[in-house]
C-alpha cells in the first residue's frame, strides 16, 4: 500500500490540531482594548506555544520517519490513528492547563497525554519497522537508542509526579522534554544520505 | 479522471471531522482544576472514542477501496460527497450522545447516521466498481460478501431499536459493530498483492 | 508553475468550509434529549444541506476545470483566492438563513454571496483559459455556453429579489439552481476523453 | 528530504487559518434578521478581508518560493513552523481588531504579529537558500532586494507607532502593505522561466 494518503491524512489532522489550539486564545471580553486585557491570556499563550512546539516535533519526526519507509499496511494505519488520537487531546489539555496552570490535575493530565503519545509513537515506529523490514533503512537508523528517547518517558513521569507537589517544576519538565526534542533525529537524515549517496 | 483529488478532499474532510469532535470536550468551567471536574466529561470522552474509531474505520476502508481503483467519474464524486455528508453529522450526534447518553433520541439518531453512512458506503462502492469495471480488481476483491458486511446494517437497526428500551444495549451494539470493523478488509490487501505479484 | 498546490490548498479550504458549516448545528440545550428538541434545528439542517450541495458543486466543478489545465500563474492564484473568499462566507450566510429563514435580509445576503461566487467562478475560468491558451483544452470545452451557465445568475437575482416579498420563493430559486448544477459539466469529461483517446 | 509534505502541511495550516477567521463573523443575535443587524459586523468583516489578503499573500509567496527549491532539511522545517506560528495568531489579532478597531492595543498587536511574520519569512527564505545553495535558483531570484521588501518592515513599524495616536492611520499602513504585496514576486516566475526554457 502507498504511504502518501497516510501522510496526507496525518498532515491534515496535525494541521487542524495545531490550529484549533489557537481558538482557545479568546479575545478579551472587556471592550476597552487595553494591553492589560491580554494579561489573563499569558498562561494560555505560553501553554499554546509549548503545545505548538510539541505538535511541531511530532510532525517533524513523523515526516522524517516516513521518509525512511516505502510500505504501510493495515497495522500501520491503526498505529498511526492511535497516535493521532492522543495528539487530538492536546487542544483539551492545553486549554485546561492554560486555564488552571497551578493546579495538579490539568498539569498531570497534560503530562499523561504526552506520555501516551510517546508510547503511541514507539508502537507506530515498531509497526513501520515490521512492515518495511526488507529495506531495513528505518530499522538501521533507529537501532541505537538515543539518550533522549530513553529519557523522555521518565521526564514525563517526573512531570506528572511533580504536578501534585510543585506545579512549576512540572511545567519545567515538559518544557525540558520539548527542548531536547526540538532537533530532529539526525540518525534518520544520516541514514537517508547513506542510502541515496548521489 | 484522476483519483488523487478525491482522496485529498476526503482526507481533508475526514481529518476535520475527526478533529472537531474533540472540540465538544470543553474544559471544565469550574476554576479549581480537580480531577473530579473531569467526571461529567467521561460520557463525552467515551462517545468521542467510539466516533473516532468509526471515522478511523471509514478512512481506513476508504484508503483500501481507492487503492484498487484507477478511475473516478462524476457519479463517484457525488457518491463520495454523499458519504462525507453523513460522516459530517458524526460530530453532532456524538456531542448529543455525549450530553444525553441515556436518552432514546440521541442514541437512535446516532445509530441512524451510522446506518445511513453504511448505505452511502455501499453506494460509493458500487459506483466505483461501475466506473472501474475494466480492471475489475475492486469488483473481484469484494464479490464475496463477508459476514460483517451483511451483519452490520442489522446491528445498527438493533442499536436504534434498543435505544428506545435499553439505552446501554444500544451503545453495546454500536461498540460491537466498531469492534468487528476494526480489522481492515483483508480481501482488498490480498487482491492488491495478487494483482502486483512483484 | 505547477497546479497541484493550488488544488491542495483549494481542497483544504473547501473541506474546512463544508465541515465548519456543521458546527452551526448546535446540540439542543435542553437536557431531556427528546426528538422534539431537534425541531428547531430543522431549518438549520435544511440550509446546511443546501450549502453542502453548493460547496460540493463548486468542488466538483473545480476538480473538472483544473483537470483540463496544465499551468497556473499568479493571476490564477488570486482569482482562485477570490473565489475561495466568497465561498468562505457560506458558513456565515448559511447560519444566518438557518436562524432566520423567513426574513428578507438573510435570504438576500445568501443569494448575494452565491451570485458573487458565481462571478468569481467566471473570472477564475477566464484566467485559467488565458494562462493555458496553448493547450486550448479548457477553452474548447467551455466555448459553447450551456443554458444553466447563462441562467444561473438570473436565478440568483430572482432569488435575491423575491427574498423581499416571498421568502419561500427565494429558497426555491436557490434550491433550483443547486439542482440544475448537480450534474457535473459533461463538456469537460467529453473534452478530456477526446484529448486522451487511449 | 522531499518538500511535498512541507507544502501539504503548510497548505493545511494556511487553509485552516484563512477559514477559521471567518468563524469570528458570528451571526447577529437579535432574531429579527434585518440588514441593520449586520452593521456592527462591518469592522469585523473589513478586518477579515485584510487578514484574508495577508494569508493569501503568504500562501502565494510560499508557493512561489518553494517552486524554486528542491531540498528541505530539518532547519527549514522549523523555520517554516516558526512562520506558521506567527500566522496562526492572525485569527486572534484579526478578531481583536474587529472588536476594537479604534483602540491602540489591538492595532499595535496586529502590526506586531505582521512584523514578526515578515521576519519569520526572511528567516525561512534564508534557510531555504542555505539548504539549496547548489541549484542557486532561489538565491539568484531574490539577490536583488525589491523596494517593497525593504519598505514593508518600516510600514509595519509605522503602523504600530501610529496605532497609539491615530488608529485609522495605523489601519491605512497595514492596508498599504497588503496592496503593495498583492502582486506575487515576479523575480521568481522570471527565474523559473529562465531555468526551464522549454
Amino acid at each position: 500500500m502507498e504511504k502518501n494518503r497516510l501522510e496526507a491524512f496525518s498532515d491534515g489532522v496535525l494541521a487542524i490540531i495545531i490550529t484549533i489550539m489557537v481558538l482557545e486564545l479568546k479575545i478579551p471580553e472587556s471592550g476597552d482594548g487595553h494591553f492589560s486585557a491580554l494579561l489573563p491570556l499569558v498562561p494560555k499563550f505560553l501553554s499554546y506555544i509549548l503545545s505548538f512546539i510539541y505538535v511541531g516535533i511530532y510532525w517533524n519526526n513523523h515526516h522524517h520517519m516516513l521518509q525512511c519507509c516505502k510500505v504501510v499496511n493495515g497495522k500501520v494505519l491503526w498505529a498511526n490513528l492511535h497516535l493521532l488520537f492522543w495528539l487530538s487531546l492536546f487542544p483539551f489539555t492545553t486549554a485546561w492547563v492554560g486555564e488552571n496552570h497551578t493546579s495538579a490535575a490539568p498539569l498531570a493530565l497534560y503530562g499523561f497525554v504526552l506520555f501516551m503519545a510517546a508510547i503511541a509513537w514507539v508502537i507506530l515506529l515498531n509497526c513501520l519497522i515490521h512492515a518495511n523490514d526488507r529495506s531495513g533503512l528505518l530499522a538501521k537508523a533507529v537501532e541505537n537508542k538515543t539518550l533522549k528517547e530513553q529519557a523522555s518517558p521518565f521526564i514525563y513521569i517526573a512531570g506528572i509526579a511533580s504536578a501534585f507537589f510543585i506545579p512549576w517544576l512540572s511545567i519545567a519538565f515538559y518544557a525540558l522534554s520539548a527542548i531536547i526534542w526540538l532537533v530532529p533525529d539526525k540518525r534518520i537524515e544520516k541514514a537517508l544520505k547513506e542510502a541515496k549517496p548521489e
